[in-house]
């Protein structure tokens, strides 16, 4: 008897089609969409979330979620586990909609527009205090929002907003984890850069290398590593991201003529993202339990492939004569070793998106703590630009010359986005353990690099991680495929193997 | 006091909106998505078209726009003619949606699918039989909505499936046109195909011409005939089509790399119904009366510009040296009166798309009325191939080698669509006849033309005809253009001029 659970699951189907249709409209604007049509694709957008949101806080679907939940408990013969982890990210997403108010949700989009609109403009012209009074009324509304989610899910408020982008990761099991890194990258960071600049210096490579051959050399790697093309796509957008639905699967890139190192990551990057939503259970393509685990799975996804895989010296090895006769390069500076000294260069920096694996976990760090202090109170908009230069200059020893490259570099504040970041770190630590366990578990995931082949890791990775959809939570999806939590020595263990050459 | 209108107004913008969704995902289907995503895209567009019927036959949408209408009669002054149009398109979408129970629609939603399906297979096939039992099920279902329909508005079963794509005409507009044609056409057709026999026969051009030459001829002339690229683009599709929202038109079509004539054509046809949806009135976008005035004045848009304008000896003057410069093409085939005669080549054949400008309406009347005896039930689905080759036979001389070319060649009845294909033969009389006024409001129109200019057509285009939206009717539409109903004269008139060179 699963009447009103089949229901439900009607319902979800329909949501989860239209956040299909939304992904689309998504993608087309940043890869397809003439300027001027941002209005009407931004009325399209607008009315397809209503729709959606209309559709999760309807009476009629908390009392057949009830009900469905009731049956579970009558008849839990019908109800595996696959079934039973549905019903609870049904009620997961349920619980996120209905804990916020109509009118604040409409007050935080129209927020979010206004911000982001100004914030477009105000970082190329370094203008923070126009940004100041917009993100400060932001601010307040995910405050409000933070603390309806706050009592709906039972967990301190930045937690409720963390909730949303790693679904069950809660600050008391991330700060440990910051805390250590904290301690641990300044001496690291201080190590490896004594090593780099007492080795050999990489050789950048002078020329200007044609889109199309970019373009090329990007779909035989993503062909190589797993990519169906007839079930994806590889465009330019101005910032590189994967969109689209699992069986569908956009990814974007932007190519530099003056170098070609930095799309041919980026698209490897976004590859790791595209298998995971491309191996999601296919069964349960169109439930809640049938996504993306949350940010930290995703990020752990497409740091395994580049940063573990693409990045070691067997994969580099095998990619230097691919590189050479795309670009009919020839040189030194076309060999293996200089390919694995540029990919591995360790230069502290001020933006984010250009930081190197090493120095990346101290943006993340920063940003962390301050978006906590934002939503707690503890620090004031008007405070940010001056906490972010202090915890900069602490951490990396750099102060932002202005805003620009300082607290105005990313969008996911002025667009409403607290409690993202973490996960960015939290996704580099899963990889390394990742790579880890597979590797244990099959020695031709490492070697398998060295012909190009990934097979081994792929399909370690559709058992172990894709598979699983959101069948359960982060931390006990790391358990079942490397048998313990989020362990930040094997992280830490990873980054010394790699930047200093021995165990620590 | 227009509260409920609002209101109303409220819930077209949101449908609007939505239909602009669905716009851009079926522009996806056809030009970027890849293969394996199509049962994710059906999905998608099957759930936001049933929210979109869903709200249409909402009691409370009913409830509202009765009070609106109240609202209307109360208080004229605040109802300017725009709004009451508005009022008058809403109800006839209404009409439409309401007149056909629930189940009907998903049975005819599952027939037309199913249908379509297996007609994309027995084409090639050249296999009626296989088509026949689902496109006899789809017939009916057909029916069944006529009928339905034919109770709501108050006329035919015919008319009221043509109401959905031409609103307020009816069959008992277009037989004495097409009767008339009937008549004229077979011994017109007789005397073009005499002259041309005896005339200079044209050259073909011989060559490959490289797409990206192609593309780039294709721009630039979209760009002279006033089609604004932050505001559409041109991309490549099997079936070249217009998508898209009217601040986002999306336009496609398809190279050939033996000849640059038919995409050069096709995509001039394109961009006239693009400037009709660009140029619908800005400040009614969200609404049914700011759309499209329906499928006989959309066609006369494409064919205004691609046959009226563009076929014309003034404009192909001005066309020739940009061909010869773009394809580096030399010799008599790439002087003007060559490309005339190529682009007004008449020849009676088998297939509607191919046909040319004389013949094309003989391929539409054949069409027009075995649907109309489909729909009466005076034709079985199992004659109509038989049908379809005597009409083949009587009205151009030639019967089908096989139904791959005969019955079996276009996708609108395997589709669902009946009542279409004469808007096609109504947009051409339109044309002429519209091209006609234009040209008498301002000598500029034609001779603009020989400069490549196609302001004085476009701005008269866009006061008489893209301006207006859905303010009127097709018929008062012309009259306010023209000063005159549809009149098969003049374009009868303007068939003899541009083929026998002479006003009959």
């Amino acid at each position: 008897m699963m009447k009103s659970y089949k229901e439900v699951e009607g319902r979800f189907k329909r949501l989860t089609d239209l956040n299909g249709a939304l992904a689309v409209l998504h993608w087309d604007s940043a890869a397809m969409m003439p300027a001027g049509g941002a209005t009407a694709r931004a009325d399209q957008i607008t009315a397809l979330s209503m729709v959606c949101h209309e559709m999760m806080v309807d009476p009629s679907l908390a009392e057949l979620m009830s009900e469905a939940e009731a049956e579970a408990d009558k008849s839990p013969d019908d109800f595996d586990n696959w079934r039973l982890a549905n019903l609870t990210e049904m009620r997961r997403t349920w619980r996120h909609a209905n804990a916020v108010p109509s009118d604040l949700v409409e007050a935080l989009s129209q927020a979010t527009s206004a911000c982001e609109m100004v914030w477009r403009d105000a970082r190329p012209d370094n203008d923070f205090a126009r940004l100041q009074p917009l993100l400060s009324d932001l601010v307040s509304l995910v405050q409000e929002v933070a603390a309806a989610k706050s009592d709906a899910l039972g967990v301190a408020p930045y937690d409720a907003l963390l909730d949303e982008f790693d679904p069950g990761t809660r600050s008391a099991d991330i700060d440990p984890l910051f805390d250590d890194l904290d301690i641990f990258l300044p001496e690291f960071l201080q190590k490896v850069t004594d090593v780099q600049a007492n080795g050999q210096q990489p050789e950048a490579f002078a020329g200007s290398f044609a889109i199309a051959d970019q373009r090329a050399l990007a779909e035989r790697l993503m062909h190589q590593l797993g990519f169906d093309f007839d079930f994806g796509r590889l465009d330019i957008s101005h910032h590189p991201f994967t969109g689209g639905v699992p069986d569908d699967v956009r990814i974007t890139t932007r190519y530099y003529e003056d170098d070609f190192t930095q799309s041919l990551m980026g698209v490897l990057h976004e590859t790791g993202h595209a298998l995971y939503e491309r191996g999601l259970p296919a069964q349960w393509r169109h439930q809640p339990v049938g996504l993306a685990r949350g940010m930290t799975m995703h990020e752990s996804q497409s740091l395994i492939i580049e940063m573990l895989a693409c990045r070691s010296e067997e994969f580099v090895r095998y990619l230097t004569p691919l590189v050479r006769e795309t670009f009919s390069g020839s040189g030194p500076a076309w060999e293996t070793e200089n390919l694995v000294r540029l990919y591995r260069r360790v230069t502290p920096g001020l933006i984010r998106v250009d930081a190197d694996e090493v120095t990346y976990p101290a943006h993340v760090i920063l940003r962390y703590r301050l978006e906590k202090n934002l939503i707690s109170g503890n620090l004031a908009v008007a405070d940010l630009p001056g906490a972010w230069n202090e915890a900069m200059q602490k951490s990396l020893g750099l102060t932002p010359p202005d805003d620009r490259d300082g607290v105005l570099q990313d969008i996911h504040w002025p667009s409403g986005a607290f409690g993202y970041f973490p996960t960015y770190t939290l996704g580099a630590i899963a990889a390394a353990q990742l790579f880890d366990a597979a590797q244990s578990d099959n020695d031709a995931v490492l070697t398998g690099l060295e012909q190009g082949d990934f097979e081994p890791l792929l399909s370690w990775l559709r058992a172990h991680v894709h598979g699983q959809g959101s069948l359960m939570s982060t931390q006990d999806l790391m358990i079942q495929a490397t048998k313990q939590p989020l362990d930040i020595d094997i992280y830490k263990a990873h980054l010394t193997r790699r930047y200093l050459g021995h165990q620590d």
